[in-house]
């Protein structure tokens, strides 16, 4: 039993959704029991939210996941069809048929159980499923979506449900490299790679796996193989950590530059002061990546960065600047031309220095790190944003090649 | 009470969408309660189509249905979008969450029941629901749409369950008129007219409402109004026959050119001859409209000539040839060049010499008369195509002013 997801690349115009079906449809002369799910076509989404921008800035969001879940209706349906026109036997599913049950926070809900029963009757029948990836339905029977990534989740949750042996992510990459192979040219596409290497890449901004799906994964030790739907490479495999992995230190460079950073400056160090500034950006809904704060000085004053999405910059900001005069800082400013460059690795946790040769290696380069955080398995740096290519190739070659 | 159904172009671009936002709270304002149906925003439905017919020429119905059914959610959620926008509580529903349970027939569902429960509740809340048309959901739990017209009979349908004073049907002309406003100018439009008149107008060509929805409003009395979304005209209200409209004989003229005239030629007159043609005719799905058999001659022969829509002609022509041959018939001609002009008036029936007054008006014309077909409150004529608006002139001239 195999669950196979389709991005909306790969069921972008009618010609990929061909594409997908003879694929799925091979898989299933190989002696497979398959169940696909598939996103909106790419673009259709977008073109709904900016219908719904034409309204309003502030869209109600029951409203908005009515409108955003027609997109994979129409995709499921289209690709049941392809299917059925290769001579086999398949029916489209919205979330609710299929029984993705979620909470009630519209836009972003979480899956509570998936009632699966319909799902096993037609596997049973010899039909091939295809379900319509990112929704499911609340407790008031109204229609919610997931999230970015929604249908990544929708898979996972759909093979745990089904004890599925396997579960496939097709997009338009071949799968997870060791960096980004349009930056780094010995990069190369790692065969297998932890649930919590593929988070900790994820959340750095290796687009290819919604973290949540990730996260949904590891929790019930489901494999996922991430892969392309334009051509026949095997991918990545991403599942639970073994012996074999910790002996690679360092599987993966990653980099973002999508941050910003802002620095309060000569603030009052005492109790309870970052709680008063980070309180009011969480309160606006802004994720904080970094959070550096450096030692006091003697005046007791101390300076406090943080990255933010830049996409929340200005809002983070204005924010900051009005925390930063309650509490009489000298002010803020901020830098957007940042970019966090990282290392990822099980194996890190019993290697010794690794985060000195990180370092050693950025140096040797020129390049000034202007924050770091680290966990169990990552080390960031954040860097002038016209250093980020040059950063990546140095530790690519330094830890991987 | 006032169920407000809104057609494709009423809801075709965001700026519609929003005027019909404006109409709901003037309604609202005006102290009413209002129920809002919309269709698809224009083109929408016949786009999807398209999409479909690229993977197969025969696409599933079930998968069908789930396709086209998403059209109408999306312009639901954006309208009650637009609603709040506003300022007002508004909710979008699906056909299944405001209890639209249809039989399983894809593509062209019928309305079994309206559980119209949350509908209520909501409007007690004092929300205003816009409520997706043109689709239910079967036993089995499987979207369903209810074919040609289909948003005009949920409307109707919703109306009837929730005992509303009037059900309004927003579309792109400002009501029934007693001929084609293009071609007759002293054309006017009707203030009232009856559910028979408005059945056999709509089965004529008038393509303002669908017969299914009349059929619907007749059946359960329920007064509609038909009325233009572009302007705050009043339109023209189908209700029950009373006194008042059985005084004017006729109170519209219509025409069809999209009809197609099949003969076959000395076919021997002996009793099953029309019954094995018409099953065969039938079999093929396709509806005959008129059919005339003239009287036998001399050599035990007769000609029988039958109407069909012309996107069916071709078909009809080919199963008419097989009959043929195996009945020994002469041959077989079509004539594509023709027209239907009739007239329609709940007043005809207690009126004599209406038939004879419509053959001299056309005879008078110099337009010859090719087949008639009669109905208590109708008469229609098939002509050459090329007398068709000479003969709806005359006739609106005759009988109307």
């Amino acid at each position: 039993m195999i669950v196979q997801k389709y991005g909306g690349t790969s069921v972008g115009s009618i010609s990929r959704i061909k594409a997908v079906a003879r694929r799925v449809v091979r898989t299933v002369e190989q002696g497979n029991r398959v169940v696909v799910v598939v996103s909106a076509m790419a673009g259709e989404t977008d073109k709904l939210i900016d219908l719904s921008r034409q309204i309003t800035d502030m869209p109600d969001e029951r409203e908005m996941d009515l409108l955003l879940s027609s997109g994979e209706r129409v995709s499921s349906a289209l690709t049941a069809m392809a299917i059925q026109s290769l001579g086999y036997r398949s029916m489209s599913f919205t979330g609710r048929q299929v029984g993705i049950i979620t909470d009630s926070s519209h836009t972003k809900a979480m899956i509570e159980r998936v009632e699966a029963e319909r799902l096993r009757r037609v596997l049973r029948e010899g039909i091939i499923p295809v379900v319509a990836g990112f929704q499911g339905i609340s407790a008031s029977s109204d229609v919610t979506t997931l999230g970015r990534g929604g249908s990544d989740t929708t898979a996972v949750a759909i093979a745990v449900a089904l004890k599925a042996d396997l579960c496939e992510i097709y997009t338009d990459v071949d799968g997870v490299y060791t960096a980004d192979p349009r930056i780094v040219k010995e990069a190369r596409k790692q065969e297998r790679i932890s649930y919590d290497e593929m988070l900790e890449m994820a959340s750095l901004g290796a687009k290819v796996l919604h973290s949540r799906a990730v996260e949904f994964a590891k929790k019930y030790d489901a494999p996922i193989v991430v892969r392309s739907s334009f051509n026949n490479k095997p991918g990545t495999l991403v599942t639970r950590e073994d012996r074999e992995m910790e002996k690679i230190v360092v599987s993966g460079v990653t980099y973002d530059k999508n941050q910003a950073r802002i620095t309060i400056m000569s603030v009052p160090d005492r109790p309870g002061i970052a709680a008063r500034l980070f309180k009011a950006i969480a309160d606006a809904n802004i994720v904080v990546d970094m959070i550096v704060q450096n030692v006091s000085t003697k005046t007791k004053k101390t300076d406090i960065s943080f990255t933010v999405p830049i996409a929340d910059a200005k809002k983070a900001l204005n924010i900051t600047r009005e925390v930063s005069k309650e509490l009489g800082a000298r002010g803020v400013n901020m830098n957007t031309n940042i970019a966090k460059v990282s290392i990822v690795g099980v194996g890190m946790r019993s290697h010794f220095g690794v985060a000195s040769k990180m370092f050693e290696t950025l140096a040797k380069k020129g390049i000034n790190i202007m924050m770091i955080s680290t966990s169990e398995i990552k080390l960031s740096c954040v860097i002038d944003v016209k250093d980020t290519e040059k950063a990546v190739r140095a530790l690519h070659r330094a830890f991987i090649v």
